[in-house]
């Protein structure tokens, strides 16, 4: 099926959103009429350009507020709307969307008045040469159902009047899609896709402001489209996502952003082969990069990992404990302080993973590999870091003169926490999300002493049920499991330097901060005020209170389960957190996140007392 | 009454946030518990450090899920109450927060059980010489109006069980609060204070992320209070605003426009005796400041206005067309292009608004005055301009060497449009309205190229009824008013230089057109894409859409009448707008403004084709 997308989904002028399109390899777009109004390019300029780009033009939109009125309205409507046909002509469009009457001039809400007036426009639009594609609003005044649209179609019983679907209007409404297989697919004359999250909030706003591209929201679009194909339609899948974000940033990467949805979605109707998602069945390795690690050694050192060598080949050191391994690299690192480079994951099939990368143009990180030296598949996370893959840790043995691994507390990789730039976060969520089969759960609101973060889990198992936290007992939690969890900091907060965390799953944390407080480690420290109220709380014994406040340890309980983490202090943007799960606990603490906020800003910034 | 304002209003450490508080001049405090517990300050701290500021501790909250429970989950909700008391007690407050159920442990629908939970946590409560307030959350399971915590409070029948009001759960829920009255004063033991916007959203996230202080939104907060004082009442009057951007911008600034709603408000209420705000009944003048206004002169002159002369102590120049003047300042303005620094309002009574600006700590502007030369009252509006008040033109007097005013089209200044920063454009607008008496309208959304742009209009007289473009038919459009719109960029734009700019409002505006073109102006170009929609769009003669088009100019329609506009190019970062209002045309042409903010972005930008 051809791949489409409309203009007011992009940034930028409509030259540049054409290039953007079809740089990123879509088939077609529709034009948004407004982006032609405020262009410099005539019609026929934008034809020409489209051709010479490869670009079809595939609907002119919108038509608004057509039918539904009284017969003085209809006939200035007619008029409209043959200046509307003149300009597709021109274009060289052959469908316009006609969109439900959401205005004050809808005042006949009778289905035979409707048809009747959608049928002459029909008339009209047929001596251009165009068909209209009668689409219901959400929000239209009486037509606001696909099935009503579709029923005053068949009235309307003209050869150039069809429907056109949008994703958005149906599910946002709560309507069965089941009901589109009694449309025949020929009557189908466009699909516009869009993806949401679920809020609660009037229709139109959630339209204009929060659309997504599908794949990042709540709607099912798989069963959507598959309700659609069973019509027989075969026009272009196009997507029509209003969103702020989109709006305001880069088109060429929002484009390839794009039409990387609509290719999972493909994917997920079968009707593109590529290979499939595996979810990675646990961290490979964390990569931290300076010009002098250091400062990352010593801590790693007092927290009992052991150091397993170096590289054979670059200035490159490996430290383990338990599963757990951090590489540092000082390879083309000047001036930069510790910060959190890449991430490597295993995955079950590598060439497989690779593959699916490709076909989701995933962007390619580069590293240098010598012969005899393992190749991993590797990506760029937009606005974030690299992602490596391998099916095999082999490259383990390419690192020399390191001592023997001792036993520690530590067993694993639990999360890897990223910071992201609010331009680029759901761009990043859909590359991990689609080419690692990883899933993102709700987001949530973390209160920082200035703005909120928002911050979304992206992980290898799905919770059955409620998203919720610890909702699900795992045997194991978080072993042989990849949890991202991604915060985007407020938009003042941008020229703030982003700091990035890894946490390590332990079997016996108090041990190891008792060990590593001994070890000279200096831990982010914790306020009295937050045991007093933890006692308050989780009415927890208080000889146990006061050995979490001894060490800085932090605590959380939720239905499955209990949780206990401390925080090392920041070094360069990065900064360590050890965990441990107790029962079934599956969260991350997210109640502590505003104390550690509210400490790691204390520890920066100058505080008047 | 004692004015209060609730920590997690603000931003910052709970240590900062008193010192705003104290320092914008607050009586008093509510301390929002995450804020104490995220700190390194005990309670005796705070409660030393606020009798040290002056401030009042008034009130800790919340204590949430306490009541509507089984009798396991009250023991164990009376233990977590009492570390709640102990808190407070530590505090030295005397107060606390116990809001409606809202949480999964709400299973008993019962007022007689709530009641009697609340009756043995008030037993509690009163051993430690703590009252407690129960407030019903708009969002409560059982408990979601006011009037029925008030019944659970009647039914528990303890000195120290009363209820807590909170504007927002009442008005957000639209309960009558006229019910209020029937709760005895002594029975209403805290009053919490939010306006805001009207929203149709889950009220839960309106609650969260949107609350503004009063007089910003669109609840009637003097009916309200009105209300809750007729009782009796005599606590503080205290804000609770859950707003994002006030959680990211400095807590000083908020602090101050903080209390300067409560002041406003106090003014409504005549609970305080300050000056009435008297609408401005016109523009005075607008100041453009550069080191260099001979690129502004030159555009000036195109457009037909008069060189009036140089002022007699000062780099400064005035020039008039009809009754609009523009003051030209060259005064400190070293290595400045062209903007706007002063908009000056003609007040009715300058004296009163200097009272009334002083009593709203209204920021003051210093400018240099000499002895005989005209004093103005001056304010700063933050991240803005700068506004002057007069009551008579006599400054006008202090120019010499001009020419004699010639004949123009141009009448007055129609309007002056100033882009604002996200962070500072609620402060600005309550300055604006509170000292001036103008009327925020509902603010709307234009397209730009890269984003949303909202923008709000400001002004002297107020539409009656809906308050859509062109509603309200005005025997002179435009003469005697004060109209500023307050454009808002959204953030990724926040480095651009902002650009403002003046319309006048002209008799004759294709008249003028004609002759600044014959004089050499440089016109924004509108592309021809715009004619052909315009057009079709409203039916237009072709000899008058020729003419348009031949001289760049804009037009738009409304119910009452229609408008007709043209801009010039920027210079520095203002340019200017000639715009004629036929019949009872109100607006802006607000719809054309993506025409002109892709003009002038193809005029900067680099646009591929």
């Amino acid at each position: 099926m051809r791949t489409s997308i409309a203009t007011v989904s992009l940034s930028g002028s409509l030259v540049e959103k054409l290039h953007a399109c079809a740089s990123a390899g879509f088939d077609g777009v529709e034009i948004f009429e407004p982006d032609l109004i405020a262009g410099d390019h005539s019609p026929e300029e934008i034809r020409a350009l489209a051709t010479r780009l490869g670009l079809s033009l595939n609907l002119y939109q919108p038509l608004r507020d057509l039918e539904g009125v009284d017969e003085t309205t209809f006939a200035d409507n007619l008029r409209r709307a043959r200046a509307t046909f003149v300009t597709a002509q021109r274009l060289g469009i052959d469908t316009v969307l006609v969109c439900s009457n959401a205005g004050a001039t809808a005042t006949v809400d009778d289905d035979d008045v409707s048809a009747s007036q959608l049928r002459r426009i029909g008339d009209l639009a047929a001596t251009c040469g165009i068909r209209i594609a009668f689409e219901a609003l959400a929000w239209g005044r009486f037509v606001d159902d696909y099935r009503r649209a579709w029923r005053i179609v068949q009235l309307a019983d003209h050869p150039a009047v069809g429907v056109c679907l949008d994703s958005f209007h149906v599910l946002s409404r709560g309507h069965d899609p089941a009901g589109i297989e009694d449309i025949p697919g020929a009557k189908i004359f466009y699909l516009q896709l869009a993806d949401a999250p679920a809020l609660r909030m009037d229709v139109l706003s959630w339209s204009r402001h929060h659309r997504l591209f599908p794949g990042e929201g709540a709607f099912d679009l798989t069963a959507f489209v598959g309700h659609v194909l069973a019509t027989g339609y075969d026009g272009p899948l196009s997507l029509e996502v209003f969103n702020d974000t989109f709006r305001q940033t880069d088109p060429q990467r929002t484009a390839v952003h794009a039409l990387r949805s609509l290719r999972w979605l493909q994917d997920e109707l079968h009707l593109i082969d590529i290979p499939d998602a595996k979810p990675p069945n646990g961290f490979d390795f964390v990569e931290i990069k300076a010009e002098d690690t250091g400062e990352v050694e010593v801590l790693l050192g007092q927290l009992g990992f052991t150091p397993r060598g170096r590289h054979r080949s670059k200035p490159v050191s490996l430290w383990c404990a338990g599963q757990a391994r951090v590489v540092l690299n000082e390879q083309q690192a000047r001036d930069q302080r510790p910060q959190v480079a890449a991430i490597g994951l295993q995955v079950p099939d590598a060439e497989a993973t690779s593959g699916r990368a490709r076909a989701l143009m995933a962007p390619t990180a580069y590293r240098r590999t010598y012969a005899s030296e393992q190749p991993f598949g590797a990506t760029t996370v937009p606005g974030g870091v690299e992602v490596f893959w391998t099916s095999e840790p082999a490259w383990v043995g390419e690192f020399r003169d390191g001592v023997p691994q001792t036993p520690s507390p530590v067993r694993v990789i639990d999360h890897v926490n990223l910071s992201l730039p609010w331009q680029t976060a759901q761009d990043a969520a859909l590359l991990l999300t689609s080419v690692f089969g990883l899933h993102a759960e709700e987001p949530t609101e973390v209160p920082g002493p200035t703005g909120l973060i928002r911050s979304q889990v992206l992980r290898s198992r799905v919770c059955a049920g409620p998203r919720a936290r610890g909702t699900t007992p795992l045997a194991e939690p978080g072993a042989g499991e990849v949890r991202i969890p991604f915060n985007v900091a407020p938009h003042v907060l941008d020229d703030a330097d982003p700091t990035q965390h890894v946490a390590f799953g332990c079997d016996d944390v108090v041990a190891l901060a008792r060990a590593a407080r001994a070890a000279g480690l200096e831990f982010l420290p914790v306020p009295d005020n937050y045991y007093d109220y933890l006692s308050g709380r989780f009415g927890l014994d208080d000889g146990y209170v006061a050995e979490l406040r001894a060490l800085d340890l932090l605590y959380d309980r939720g239905p499955d389960g209990h949780f206990v983490h401390f925080y090392t202090r920041t070094v360069g943007s990065v900064f360590f957190e050890f965990v441990q799960r107790f029962g079934g606990y599956d969260g991350y603490g997210v109640d502590n996140a505003p104390v550690r906020l509210a400490a790691q800003r204390g520890r920066v910034g100058t505080v008047r007392t």
